[in-house]
């Protein structure tokens, strides 16, 4: 159902999956756009940003944040415009990056509000100027310390995270190893992104590949995807390698442990045989407080054109939960974004 | 066969281990005494310190040292006394540290000796005041990072590295749970190092009983064992809670991988969604650098008897391999030195 005036479309959790979400696991609600109070403000939003972690929120096992709950809103970060306010600090017109979720209108008491300046594209709050770009830059630089001459490698390399990992690896003098989903997105992450190479995982002889193309062994890798990517780098990691933990995107639709034999105890011994350092983190929760440190370079890299990106914009809240769907699959080709 | 005059005996590796070693990967040689050329020293032993990472040294699987050679003597951190010196540093009479492996005497260029001080017992060089005391201040301090009231857990307790991995956490004011095998250790971890509680994993129902004894669940895991200690300590770990990896006596002798189902993507899931940090070290090739900052404060605090130590002192060379059998079955109770 498309946009219509006076009408918020909200996008909820209507059951929880088990396995990979369904069209069944959402719901798509008409309700009235709702009157800012004293403080408020009302937004509307204009671009929602989907990305993994999502799938994390639609599961009620423990993790670091409450579950969304059946019935409740879709959460996620939007860029919006403010139509009424009724707080001292904004007024209508204002861009800010929100949390506003998956809903054409929200109310905000201007505490989750940041208000966008001069950024070349509003969107870009959501890709490498914002959460992604900050993930990438903070799980590289500060777990993954890279320095000029060590081996990168970096999965989902065409992704939202991925792609700005790489960039910097780059910049900083690492050789650096994409690993994606495609000959395009290969061909994109070495041609235009810059990486020294890129591998294709949905091709034959994933850890050949890699050991080619890493011929001094690994020093860093940057892991978003877990599974058959992880079981191709473990054998080459150097010494004293980092490994930021930041997703495990194959795993994520995963209801039960794979077969055996068990590696748990293998991994504890590689770890501890090659001084290993891995790391998990949650970008708000653990560096929210360096986001400045993050976001000067990354503007001027922007600017510079030596950080590139790429979004994937989808037209239309109602299309955001196959679109979402889809990146679970790895079918975005880019930061996904659903332009409301 | 006891020491005799005039005959240096060496025990050396016969043949590699499959799985437990057995006294037939070992064989002493009677050799002549060798004579120390311009600039060496001739080295007789005192005391030889026995530790689990010899085992990895039998194995020629790749590790981070290289492994002894078949028919060479075995490695191993001596007190020595200096026989005779040709070396302009030492003369006659010196106590040092040296690595002059399982033997009666031994060369060296000086480069791996440190002389002993002032030490209230010499064997300390090889316990608290030495390698396994230095590894559990490292690891512990700077991989653990531990703060007063936090909950550490400490796996073989009793054990050379743990009982003073315990101990320093208990100056810090940590809450500190102590793993050891069998009724006795465990009554001298908790009355006589004084950790607040000391759980047998000999007995049944290790999970439960370490989850009554973490009541605020595990910032701080000390590993040195794997296995079903580790087992019970994942399910109990806090968001951001450190696991320094030191050792996994339990896997050592282990020849293949468990059975399924494979839990290696449990592990890393753990990582991302706790945050953790897991990290493996190697105490010499880490920290070597740092030993002074360790050796101040250790000393002092040995001194006062705030930290203190137990040692299992077997009588003769000859006796070696059988003690360092029984150290991987955890037969040992304390440090375990061969006196020379």
């Amino acid at each position: 159902m498309r946009k219509e005036t006076g009408i918020n479309r909200q996008i909820v959790l209507a059951s929880r999956p088990k396995g990979k979400p369904t069209s069944e696991n959402f719901k798509l609600l008409e309700t009235p756009i709702p009157e800012p109070k004293e403080s408020q403000v009302l937004l509307e939003t204009l671009y929602l940003s989907l990305d993994p972690y999502m799938r994390g929120r639609m599961s009620d096992a423990p993790s670091y944040a409450a579950p969304v709950g059946l019935g409740e809103v879709m959460v996620g970060a939007t860029v919006s415009r403010v139509v009424t306010s009724r707080h001292p600090k904004f007024k209508a017109g204002d861009l800010v990056m929100s949390y506003a979720g998956w809903q054409d209108y929200a109310l905000s008491d201007g505490r989750d509000l940041t208000p966008l300046g001069d950024m070349p594209r509003p969107s870009l709050a959501l890709g490498v100027l914002g959460m992604p770009g900050f993930t990438a830059y903070m799980g590289l630089m500060d777990i993954g310390q890279p320095k000029a001459g060590e081996t990168l490698v970096v999965a989902a390399a065409s992704g939202a995270v991925g792609s700005v990992v790489g960039q910097i690896g780059k910049i900083i003098g690492c050789r650096v190893v994409g690993i994606a989903g495609g000959k395009e997105k290969c061909r994109y992450v070495k041609e235009e992104l810059g990486f020294d190479e890129c591998l294709d995982h949905h091709g034959e002889g994933l850890p050949e590949l890699l050991r080619e193309a890493c011929p001094k062994g690994i020093d860093i890798y940057f892991e978003n995807v877990g599974g058959k990517v992880w079981d191709a780098v473990m054998p080459l990691l150097n010494t004293k390698a980092r490994i930021p933990v930041c997703g495990l995107i194959a795993d994520y639709n995963r209801t039960s442990l794979p077969e055996g034999p068990d590696r748990m105890g293998l991994l504890m011994g590689t770890i501890l045989r090659l001084r290993l350092r891995m790391q998990g983190f949650i970008i708000n929760m653990d560096y929210g407080h360096r986001f400045p440190e993050f976001r000067q370079p990354m503007e001027q890299w922007v600017r510079e054109g030596r950080v590139k990106f790429r979004e994937d914009v989808v037209e239309g809240l109602e299309k955001a939960p196959e679109a979402f769907m889809g990146m679970l699959e790895g079918a975005n080709f880019g930061k996904l974004v659903v332009k409301v």
